[in-house]
């Protein structure tokens, strides 16, 4: 059997089971959005770490290389941000092709180093080597947290209420007017914005301090994959289902109005990915908190579903309440190809 | 200029100078063999992250998928060995062409998970995803040391021992049989134990801890790059010089016999590079306690020179004391393309 057939959820699902670890100090092994193991007697260390490849995660005709450095710092950003952590130290081990200039990878590490101050990290680690044609940027990103606020993917419960930071799709519709626009030049304001998104994510580690600190979430997960997908994460390691209203999710203004002439990119919002939003499941208890929090705060948070026993599954409701179908249910990395 | 032209050495210089960070945590940056960052009171924190590409850091040709596995972790053990570090978790960052067998990567991680095991390391991150065509394997290595014994690449001292564990040079003979044997069955034990210490190098871990545990040393690298060019890095950080006696390099059977028919190839052993073993310096008062030790653990310990002014640069000096030529001087990621 080859890995496309698998898939990839398949293959770490596979593992996972494999490395099962029993390490006195593992708190969370495979599984979650970055490692936690124990540091000292009141923090948790986070750990995570991530891969991006040329013209598989990225590509240069989208993404100059400031923007790439910013970007690779950003997802890593955004896994300990999913916990309730603080980012704190930054290792990057980049491959790149002997013709790549100096230039290009001068302003990718400017773009890095300016993401990692800008979240007060600090870059303590970094190699480079060759790569045979196409660009590899690994970023490892060590942060922690105290141990009465980590925030897993599991921990949600029948009737908690389902919540998202920002818009999603953003980033799935810029891509797509990425990829079509060929030499236009995209001069409405609203999709240079979506466009931005997806090149340049901003990730969302006040909102998860926060959340994390008045213990307001049962479980969270950074939308990486796609809602669906990564709602689906949480849905497995908390033995629930989830109903999501459709109507519900935030889209932007941008989205909204592209959605007037292409209906089915409804689907961007729903499996688009790379949103670097945060989605996460709160007791009911806690609903006026977040309200009030967010308006405090001017942090967009929306309900968009709840938790529902294990046997419903995930399902997408419409307008009517019927169950809108999903095509395709997010960004799988190996049957996409 | 393209990084060709720069070189590795010249790319990470430029870089670290650009990245010299003041966080109040941060003990070593960019620079070592590992980031070093306060982990509680009486420990630092240790950090590695490596990155493999099929056709530039292994082949399948001559490895396969579980010894590639045991390998990338290897390295990794090699770099928290060479700071005198425990090494405990593990998390690995995996990029496959889509038709990749199940069976190949179940034999990668089998892999991965032997060598990790066989040194009480957990493995608690994992995430792969898809590449175009070449394998990408990132390994990220966490470790700690009491904070009175980390040894780092600088600290070595004029008068000081220049010491290195086990062989050098069966890697690249091994790499150089593998490459040149094309069909024929290599038959020669010797030769073969060259071969096998290419593709599954064992990382001093054990050694590096006994010279941290003792203070034996005053600064420590694990031989990757090669003698010479793993020396310069302790040199350059240290600010001294040092000489080595080429006669006094530790060799293996093989390689000793190798080089009666092959006498430049004794090039292998200054820079053939992907040794893993540890190469440190140690005060002259330490020379007696660090020969009864390697006797009583036994493990092979070799003076092979000594730390000298700045102003002497590297040199090697063959059985007459004449000055060896270095004609290439070890393993650079770039240039060597």
């Amino acid at each position: 059997m080859q890995i496309k057939e698998l898939g990839e959820l398949g293959l770490i699902k596979k593992l996972a089971n494999q490395f099962t670890v029993s390490h006195p100090r593992v708190i969370k092994g495979i599984g979650d959005d970055t490692s936690v193991t124990i540091q000292d007697e009141t923090k948790y260390l986070l750990c995570t770490t991530d891969t991006l490849i040329e013209d598989i995660h990225f590509s240069l005709k989208y993404s100059a290389s400031y923007n790439l450095g910013k970007k690779a710092v950003s997802i890593s950003l955004s896994d300990i941000a999913a916990m309730g952590g603080t980012p704190a130290f930054l290792l990057t081990s980049i491959a790149l092709p002997p013709t790549t200039s100096t230039d290009f990878i001068s302003l990718l590490y400017r773009g890095i180093k300016e993401r990692a101050d800008e979240f007060g990290v600090a870059l303590i680690g970094g190699n480079t080597s060759s790569a045979p044609d196409k660009i590899v940027i690994n970023t490892t990103m060590l942060g922690e947290v105290p141990k009465d606020q980590v925030i897993f993917r599991k921990g949600a419960s029948v009737g908690d209420r389902v919540y998202v930071t920002g818009c999603l799709g953003d980033s799935g519709l810029g891509l797509k007017i990425w990829k079509e626009k060929g030499d236009r030049i995209i001069t409405d304001p609203f999709l240079k914005d979506a466009m931005l998104e997806h090149i340049d994510p901003l990730p969302r580690v006040k909102e998860g301090r926060i959340i994390a600190e008045k213990r307001l979430a049962t479980s969270m997960i950074d939308v990486s994959d796609g809602l669906i997908s990564d709602l689906r994460h949480i849905a497995e390691e908390s033995m629930v289902g989830a109903k999501v209203w459709l109507k519900s999710i935030p889209l932007s203004t941008a989205l909204k109005r592209w959605i007037l002439d292409h209906p089915e990119d409804i689907m961007l919002s729903l499996a688009g990915g790379e949103d670097y939003e945060l989605l996460f499941t709160a007791s009911m208890n806690n609903a006026n908190q977040i309200d009030v929090l967010a308006k405090e705060l001017g942090m967009q948070i929306t309900q968009i579903g709840e938790i529902v026993p294990k046997e419903f599954a995930i399902t997408v409701l419409d307008e009517n309440g019927a169950v809108f179908p999903l095509a395709r249910e997010g960004f799988e990395h190996f049957k996409q190809l």
